[in-house]
């Protein structure tokens, strides 16, 4: 059994820590890789029900059998919302996000910053479905730090940034701060998008209310979109969408501005789109109130 | 820990055999309740971060931290689907479900058949704010067997059908059956909808297909509605929807035609309604084809 309160690298029970009294976790047929990278602790194994898994600091990432809602919905959100030529992503070790950026026929360059060689390499051995467009020619991998990349990057590259990213502890905390969105919202283009995993509704209402009101503040709207994955403990984990400035057309990212036709998909429609914005009545008036307050302040 | 691989009293593995290969589990801080019931195992317990649970042949049924979102979901959808005077639940022991019944006011009557009383019982004594209608004037609380009130009921009765069940397997199968929604279909009024437990999208594609196809045949549509729980198994779990013939207004369940004035909600909201019917494309395309074989054998 894998992914209840295992613990990390430095001794702490992330499972526990980040969400105390429950787990999930899914039986293990045989392990494939357990390494300590530079970064963190890799686990891969082959489940007997969910395909490959990959697991970070005893956290479940990714499973063979669901990753599609993720990938699918963290990437086409922000894709489809736009019209994407000059794409960022950070994170996304498993090569899953980057696999659905490339099948959009409109992106000329994919720039990927991925803190952890390790993961990659792992995701191409072991994953390959997934991983299957890390060698795109219209991809540049760096392997480095993306908040650090952001902040020595031009203003105004990218049409589209996607941070996929492990939770707010260990290797991607700074990723969930205030700085690096500063720098997200300048390096993009004006009415660029940026998407972020955003975690769970369920467990980080007071994470996600930060996000909008606080990292949200120096974009033209900042919204929370829903995803389902049935791996990840409560069964969802959230988009942080943001909308630079300065473009044309709708500023919120719940309509999308194109079709996914002719492209593969097993799980984005456009209707799964606009309804992932459709939040839970204690949601929906914790952003609301937070909203308020945000006018009320630029008023004064 | 509860939730993950627990045994009925039949002795079969029942997460195992619904759910192979994946387990979710809530800590307990103390065991409530244990007994054997006349129909399952119940189990009652607090949590140390979910508050009380109930449990039945193993697997979580519901916890005070996230009852509302089923809750609401299963009885708001078919409520505001409608304008219903007359309202049958059947399952739903511990009173959840009928506690949002009875919210719209233009209600007259419940009939709320369950088949186990032990459960009523227990959600009184150790959830008595999800229980706290029971006593309500306007609820008839029959204990016994749904499946064999609806064959011995009269047609054109209800407005609304609500199926709280728990899952295929003990008690609960015979509502899983096409006899029980042939019954159904007869005992509600015209254009009245019925709303049942619809199983999960991520393990149950075979079973949602069926009753959509199958056990929707009778009625002028079916429909699947996604909901999230965060304490079931990979974390949704679905509301079979279908209106018999013969009403007013637009056949699909999915536009809410009354608003959620002046009622206490959590979850629910109008927009909530209309996105649980957005389905992943995987799901989405296996309910299409499924719907065009059955005009197709309608059209021979």
């Amino acid at each position: 059994m894998v992914g209840s309160w295992r613990r990390t690298r430095n001794g702490a029970p992330t499972e526990q820590s980040l969400r105390p009294g429950q787990a999930n976790a899914l039986q293990v047929k045989e392990v494939l890789l357990h390494k300590k990278t530079k970064y963190q602790d890799l686990l891969v194994f082959a489940s007997t029900n969910h395909g490959n898994v990959i697991v970070l600091d005893g956290v479940i990432q990714i499973t063979e059998r669901d990753e599609m809602s993720y990938q699918e919905m963290l990437a086409h959100l922000p894709m489809f919302s736009c019209d994407p030529k000059q794409g960022l992503i950070i994170g996304g070790g498993d090569g899953g996000v980057l696999r659905e950026v490339v099948k959009h026929s409109c992106v000329e360059k994919v720039t990927w910053c991925e803190i952890d060689g390790d993961v990659v390499e792992a995701a191409k051995r072991f994953l390959p479905s997934v991983a299957k467009a890390v060698g795109d020619p219209k991809v540049e991998l760096l392997v480095g730090d993306g908040v650090a990349f952001a902040e020595n990057s031009k203003e105004n590259c990218y049409d589209v940034i996607i941070v996929d990213s492990s939770d707010p502890v260990g290797p991607a905390e700074k990723l969930f701060s205030k700085a690096f969105y500063v720098n997200a919202e300048r390096i993009l283009k004006p009415g660029g998008v940026i998407c972020s995993q955003g975690e769970c509704l369920w467990l980080n209402e007071e994470l996600i209310s930060i996000m909008v009101q606080d990292y949200g503040a120096c974009f033209a709207c900042a919204e929370y979109a829903s995803i389902q994955v049935p791996t990840y403990p409560s069964g969802q984990i959230g988009a942080f969408m943001a909308r630079k400035s300065g473009g044309k057309g709708e500023i919120s990212c719940r309509w999308p501005r194109r079709e996914p036709q002719e492209m593969e998909l097993r799980y984005y429609t456009s209707e799964m789109h606009a309804a992932a914005f459709a939040l839970p009545a204690f949601l929906q008036r914790r952003l609301e109130a937070t909203n308020k307050k945000r006018r009320l302040s630029w008023q004064g």
